[in-house]
């Protein structure tokens, strides 16, 4: 049994066993080759750190490994990602971690690359006081240029699903008070920690905006993730874009077991981590997208003015006033 | 002034402020886009972590983005990368870093990055315990494929320069008590300092190669860095191509004014951080490029047996029964 396995057998080691998960050939040299036609790539680099982004008793590894691919696939599929080539992994470990916690990590990453294309390419391991997992993923960019500064007035803001329900998840399995005066509905527990702890991506999204699109001209639409919230993705969007967002709360979806009420609101815009797509299209190309895929929602659309974010209704403007996103 | 920049600006607002050191248009997005055109990319990942491979107190932060970028162009280089695309930079900082500190570790990079090809292609940072710069690189591979499978029995082993020097550095910087009996010479000391605060990759070492093959169809070589030390190097090499190496301890280069010793002997061996390329070449080649370039050293051969070292001359194996290269 190989407990406390950096103390025991060094990094040199460690790497070496780590090959298990990976293809041949890509672990015994320098470097990973990646063949290339002409494609533009698509690079992205993130990292889970332990007490920051993740509490390692309430999230098990495996959830961890999944959760950090799918963090990088969702920033990928969101500047349009047509097929994640692979990944790199960085990863620290105290000298005391447990062979068990890293095997569970990987089969954990394996599995979302297994889920949604790419291999492991390569990486590093170091020891450190905390836990890092820094992935850095690399996509061939499809036909369509999804970026944040390619938000036009007029557009419309749309998103592909819920938010808040990984905040929810997050708070579930960490014991965080809740709201007394509420008593949660099952389905909408077992759902948000289902969120937090596996992610998904929306694996349709390219494949409908291009089936749907009336002009093959148009080639760039503004997008971002909401790793950080959703009001956070709307913000970076009016600020690459240079443009006003006015956002229509009745026509946010939510779930329909969540609760009413000011925290609830700030829950469901400051949450983070639900890895859903804010985007903005034309009108018509909207109405042909929400249309065809149910899941997607308008919230609202762009005008012209300085970057900011209002709601059509007044009154929910001083849910603008809540502290921005900060991981759990 | 903005001391303990984390604390005060958050994470966000860093990134936005780390956006000058970047090329426009690469940091406001999700991902950062490469053009390719048919190239095959080689890709690498780079761990510095605090306390692990460095102590903050003893290397400058200019000094320490400066090797965090060669460690990893060393790497591309030892694959037979012709040019690097660029870099993306995973930064972990305590919240008490001071935004100094930050600045000078990007100029260092960007000094790097100029000397060397490639920029910043985007990157992440969060909130940590200790100080972390994960960097994955990116290059594009040239006509001659280096990868430590490629040794081949009866091919010269080659060095592009002296061993030794950063570790030696390090103790200087470090005030780590040296041999009491050896006074040391003043250009040795300056060198040394030099050597692990500034490392250099070797620029002409492909156009070098390409310049003395004697076969157009030989296009793959045997070829490591000696990142672990020259003996890690030559260890990684004979694991990796499965044959024998005899090393010739008389031909290996030394500074003129390295002092003799045991001690001085495990410091050259097991060292670590020179990045000097430790590849292999068939005899006739090898002797082209050592008559071509006066900084390229012959140290000894492969022969058919099994993954090992030995020296040629046998009452130096002793050496080898020294514990093998752990990070400083």
């Amino acid at each position: 049994m190989h407990k406390e396995i950096l103390e025991e057998i060094g990094e040199k080691e460690l790497i070496n066993r780590l090959g298990k998960f990976m293809p041949k050939n890509q672990v015994s040299d320098d470097c990973a080759l990646i063949k290339t036609k002409n494609d533009n790539l698509l690079v992205n680099t993130d990292s889970l750190v332990e007490n920051v982004h993740f509490i390692d008793t309430n999230i098990c590894p495996q959830d961890l490994g999944w959760k950090a691919v799918v963090s990088n696939i969702s920033d990928l599929l969101s500047s349009g990602s047509k097929k994640t080539i692979g990944i790199t992994i960085s990863l620290i470990l105290p000298a005391r971690t447990e062979w068990i916690w890293i095997e569970e990590l990987y089969k954990g990453i394996n599995k979302a690359l297994k889920e949604y294309g790419g291999m492991i390419l390569g990486g590093d391991c170091s020891k450190g006081d905390e836990k890092i997992i820094s992935i850095t993923a690399l996509g061939i960019q499809g036909e369509l240029e999804l970026r944040r500064n390619a938000c036009k007035p007029g557009d419309i803001i749309l998103t592909t699903g819920i938010h808040g329900l990984s905040k929810l998840g997050f708070m579930i399995q960490n014991n965080i008070n809740l709201d007394n005066n509420v008593s949660l509905n099952r389905e909408l527990i077992t759902k948000s920690i289902q969120h937090f702890c596996r992610p998904k991506v929306y694996p349709n999204f390219l494949k409908n905006l291009l089936k749907t699109r009336s002009n093959k001209k148009l080639r760039k639409i503004g997008c971002t993730d909401s790793s950080d919230g959703l009001f956070q993705a709307v913000q970076d969007l009016t600020l690459a874009s240079n443009c006003k967002a006015i956002m229509n709360y009745e026509k946010i979806p939510k779930d329909k077991y969540w609760p009413q009420g000011d925290k609830w609101d700030e829950y469901y815009f400051f949450g983070g981590e639900d890895y859903e797509l804010v985007f903005s299209l034309p009108k018509k190309w909207a109405n042909n997208l929400t249309k065809l895929d149910k899941n997607i929602y308008e919230i609202g659309y762009f005008v012209n003015g300085e970057p900011s974010i209002e709601f059509k209704d007044k009154n929910k403007n001083q849910l603008l006033q809540n502290t921005p996103f900060k991981h759990f």
